[in-house]
């Protein structure tokens, strides 16, 4: 089915659209990549609020353009707000990422990850092994992941299938599905897994996507987004260091144009 | 009165005396934004310090040179600790600074924001959003302002004149009051609304000079140095990423000489 | 015993050796550097893992290659992962490094940190106020250090032998010492004072290579590893804002062979 497929140019459009439209993003995430988060969904052109406590999440989630929850480094009192955050998106009907990080490792957390998951989260998104973990299997040592997202191909159907839902594996070449269509973005470099947070602010630009856009679209624009700035941005430099702000600059300079002349989706 | 006024002259002199000293700065600050915030400290000359525990936060404010309370990711025991902070800085007369992020938004967070306000901080430092919402309008949409300070200024100088102390309003012209005196910045760049927390270490900044000069004079020292630092840094970055970086810098090479051509005041 | 002395070459076999194996490292440390820490770590080639809350925290340091712990913004939930972080890795052997940030000065801290101290930390990381404080003298005002390490080397060696563990003490020379011998770091560069969360950085990459070699070479390597590559990104950067970015891809950059070269040890 061709015609239903996502292209390099449902990119630009949601790209020009979450532009014109600067969405507002509630971010539950980690203390390691908050501001890392934030600063993406800044330069690409939305607006961050990290509002991420038990007293105030559930009725933010009902405004917000979108939401994410992301399990990095979790707290009872975070964790609460992350429940509450599910809730009041579901009862509003506001588009919401869920990010298992290291879901499948330590025990505490791929509970939540799966109480969570429950909640029927827009888009489920991680590496090979938290999509692993999270379905079931037994997961990594931690935020890395020892396999390649076409490893987990069918768990990551089989999942999309089974909650109706969306799930994107990040990796060399990311795949994206709803349980029917499978969308391969074949762009990015491998400083992204030397930068801390890249993937947790992929999670974070679904979000801002989803609020206008499908999310199937929405999380690959995102993917596309992400690596295609960030092939520019190892082009001007020499580490992970200089490398993240200049990545930071060209999700601010990148144009819809730009994005589906250089978009490899497949 | 034009004796009274602030002028570029002393803000030079602000920054003289503060380079010179180094005042020991307590943040009770997010987690968004904490690192940023200790680097735009150490680029000017100051010493961060981040002791936001309920166990240490009053007694540190008793010896701190200035104390900053920010609102933007608070949790129980973190604004308890804001609390005794704001008591300790009250019992010592250390100089302290409230920057209410987001009120009049959430309700939770704007009632915490009132409360401190009772225990009258030396600056009271917002967007215009969170200037209106903490005088008792309704606020923004989070952290964003939909007003500009100017819109504002009624509301700021009558909430300035009720404290008996001084209120900063952030925006394209900075508007800075003690209720008698008003103050306008007029330099500045877009991209420092595209950095996350570049506001919020307007906070801390206000708070060291503080440590060594007038609420007035540090709150427009404050304002000055960072928007004459932000123009130098735009001028030789391509991008919101490069452009934090180049700011550091800037905070770093300024000189009060400089400072003193370039801000524009009025 | 010139024989038993860390040299430049055991610091690049150290180096080798971590790049090979990029050893997990477990960090339960402060709100402030989370972000710059885990960058630190992931640009020489470790994996870092922010596991720091009390349901997870024992059992992970049980798996990790080695664990830091750095108190600079406990809570009540953090400090009890500390605890437990600390008594897994004593169950299984896993390295592990303190950081008692700004011992000495606020009692609760102090405290803890001693209590920790009690549970055999492989290396004790400070600057000479945090050793002072710790050891029981009186601290600083902060992170802030009033000594050199020169002047606190009979405290650090006294309670190296004491603890029967290596203890670094950072300064314009740094000075690591396990009781019986001592060894000097001559590099360095003083924005390293300038960028918040180098000193607790350099306790990460202690641990990182605790994971792979004895702990007097895994301090001393961490040490120099951290100040060569600081002089190099002081020599094309301006300031410290720069100058953090280009030290990330310095430390990406730097090779065994540079380093045994640039080393300088006494």
């Amino acid at each position: 089915m061709p015609a239903s497929r996502v292209t390099a140019h449902d990119c630009a459009e949601a790209l020009e659209t979450a532009r014109a439209q600067g969405p507002l993003v509630q971010c539950l995430t980690n203390i390691v990549v908050a501001n890392w988060t934030a600063n993406v969904l800044l330069a690409l052109g939305a607006a961050p609020a990290m509002v991420d406590n038990p007293h105030e999440a559930r009725q933010f989630a009902q405004v917000a353009g979108a939401v994410l929850v992301n399990l990095g480094t979790p707290y009872d009192d975070t964790v609460d707000a992350m429940t509450l955050a599910a809730q009041g998106a579901a009862a509003a009907g506001t588009p919401w990422v869920l990010d298992p990080v290291a879901a499948g490792g330590p025990a505490w957390r791929t509970e939540h990850a799966r109480r969570l998951l429950a909640a029927s989260p827009t888009i489920v998104r991680g590496n090979a092994s938290e999509i692993q973990g999270l379905a079931g299997g037994s997961g990594g040592r931690g935020v890395d992941s020892a396999d390649t997202p076409d490893q987990v191909a069918d768990t990551a159907g089989g999942l999309a299938r089974r909650l109706g839902r969306t799930v994107a594996v990040s990796g060399a070449n990311d795949l994206i599905t709803d349980g029917e269509i499978v969308v391969r973005v074949h762009n990015g470099h491998e400083w992204m897994t030397r930068v801390t947070g890249v993937g947790c602010s992929l999670g974070a630009l679904m979000a801002a996507f989803a609020a206008v856009a499908s999310p199937l679209v929405a999380a690959t624009t995102a993917t596309a987004v992400l690596c295609v700035a960030a092939e520019d941005a190892a082009e001007t430099t020499r580490g992970p260091g200089t490398f993240a702000s200049a990545l930071l600059d060209e999700l601010w300079l990148i144009t819809p144009a730009r994005l589906a002349e250089r978009a490899h989706l497949s």
